[in-house]
């Protein structure tokens, strides 16, 4: 079922973003026996028995199980996941993966978007087999590469004046004056039940690790990562969790205090006011957790050492590795420490016309 | 060792490119039990005790095991195995990381290439964490953009005046000049080694296909997937091999029949006299297999084929699936099928001023 994250309530495990309160929903279910349950695929498809979706219709593109490699740095073990690659180039596509298989089965065909990044390529990119037709509200300074992208992808480009607020507000009323879904993974309940697939891998990687950051803006990282791991935990599978570490972005914190200075490359965690801020600070307060923020400097700096290491990653990947440096030199991480830094985006772009 | 597949001869296991009498190498070993050989990883070093390398360095960007999806098409089962989803974007990867750990277990510290494509990228990545140091000769028409972005990956470029053979011709002449050590792909035997777990991942996940489709240019691919699956027979593990379909670009053709006009897009298998020939010619026959040639307007067919159905790649990639429509036109591939088709080289491109 659909559980309300504020005042409780209940609902059937339909495509719905929020409760009747307001409060942002989460999928609740009961698992067992976590190795009992795998089923025997290499891929993404491995954890079904814990995805909210019948598997009637499962998109052909495929999340693959990423590599962890393991990584000693300044004392600690960098565990670094791979999760850039995937089939549109980050983790946003677990939980597309999840969300499209749901909008199938409800028989919903056209949704409303509000970004311009990631998450609205992967969705663009997983609709086409699924024939859903996607607007996409957009405002007017963002990226012409990844807008031709996305109108590449079939995606409908709705321009916008104004800030991030005001697209988020527009594609909102877009929606309910036509009749359409939003589909917001901000909001979005089966978007963080893909996500919370990067826990399952780990653990049968690496293990339940002493520390988890990831980078945070809208959360969906983090509040998937934690919710596997407790899941686990709840399946009796292990006892300790790790430390989740929110990552953020100098200028745009909202976990952290708020800097004054902005990082301008940090992009894709550029989300000063996250509608589920209520539940990211609980699950930082469950996990004994803490909060970084990173400038644009040390961003550069991470993303610069990532690419000598063999990694190739947008900048917003690298403030995990910049938090880590942080935490090892303050003292606050201890050595000998387990640290899975999950590298969210591909630094390859789209080109040939897409 | 490593045997000479012109007069037989044995070498120990060193870097070695050709054998005295001038002929191409590879790797032999015996192995026995594939699934009680494999480890725990949930990525290539799964496949460890089948390479020749032995483990004390293993290059960082681990090659992942790629989904293979599943996808009904003209009454064949078309096996899409998604390599693209490797750490610089295609399955030379697999290839570069087995050559990697065998350098540096040889001390070797500095090499040349001749490529513009996707292998000198590959090895340019995986040589930065390992502090090789990587000449690469092109011609004056390599696409500028490959350029800067091997030279953002910290590879020397070296232009040539000429063709793609005389490129061939003074990568050797300088490596014998400087005494630095030749790697080209098309002849180095450990780059196979890489390759041929291809065949092993797709084992493990669909079973022996009946047909197996790669882009065949060099060969790398078509001959890694025979030895992987010789390898299999080999260790009793299966009595059937698939039938092997090399898919050439017209224009380019080496085993096919040479056409008079050129597909310009498939330029990852515009090779027309690869050093393995002979090789690539016995595997053919030894697999029952075919060869197929794919024109220019039959790849970006293909190409858009893959759009829409959400696998993003390069051109190079989709020869494949246009093959396979081929075949199955004809009435040479019937229907019921289980057709394996790699798809090799992503679509997203190196931006980022990498």
């Amino acid at each position: 079922m659909l559980r309300c994250t504020r005042c409780g309530k209940s609902y059937p495990e339909v495509f719905r973003l929020r409760c009747d309160c307001g409060g942002t929903l989460l999928v609740e279910r009961d698992y067992y026996d976590f190795f009992g349950s795998l089923l025997p695929y290499l891929d993404m498809r491995r954890y079904l028995n814990f995805l909210p979706v019948g598997g009637n219709y499962l998109p052909p593109a495929i999340p693959a199980i990423t590599p962890t490699t393991s990584l000693e740095i300044g004392g600690v073990f960098a565990l670094f996941k791979l999760e850039y690659l995937q089939p549109s180039g980050s983790f946003k596509d677990r939980g597309t993966f999840v969300t499209v298989a749901k909008l199938m089965e409800e028989g919903i065909n056209e949704v409303v978007l509000d970004s311009s990044g990631n998450a609205a390529l992967s969705m663009a990119l997983y609709s086409l087999p699924a024939g859903i037709r996607v607007h996409v509200f957009v405002s007017y300074d963002a990226m012409p590469e990844k807008l031709s992208l996305l109108q590449g992808l079939g995606a409908v480009v709705h321009f916008v004046e104004g800030d991030r607020i005001t697209v988020h507000e527009r594609a909102g009323e877009f929606a309910e004056r036509e009749g359409l879904t939003y589909a917001s993974h901000w909001l979005n309940p089966y978007f963080l039940e893909g996500t919370k697939t990067v826990a399952f891998e780990a653990y049968e990687q690496v293990g339940i690790p002493d520390y988890v950051l990831a980078p945070t803006g809208s959360g969906t990282l983090s509040l998937g990562l934690w919710k596997g791991f407790k899941e686990l935990r709840e399946m009796g599978e292990v006892e300790e969790l790790p430390r989740l570490v929110a990552v953020q972005a100098s200028g745009y914190e909202s976990l952290c205090r708020r800097s004054r200075v902005r990082n301008m490359l940090a992009d894709g965690i550029a989300i000063p006011k996250p509608p589920r801020l209520g539940e990211m600070r609980a699950a930082l307060e469950e996990a004994n957790g803490l909060c970084v923020s990173v400038n644009e400097p040390e961003t550069m700096e991470a993303w610069e050492w990532l690419k000598r290491a063999s990694f190739l990653v947008e900048p917003t990947s690298a403030v995990v590795l910049a938090a880590m440096w942080k935490l090892v030199e303050t003292g606050e991480m201890p050595a000998g420490s387990k640290v899975l830094l999950p590298l969210t985006g591909s630094g390859l772009k789209m080109t040939e016309g897409i």
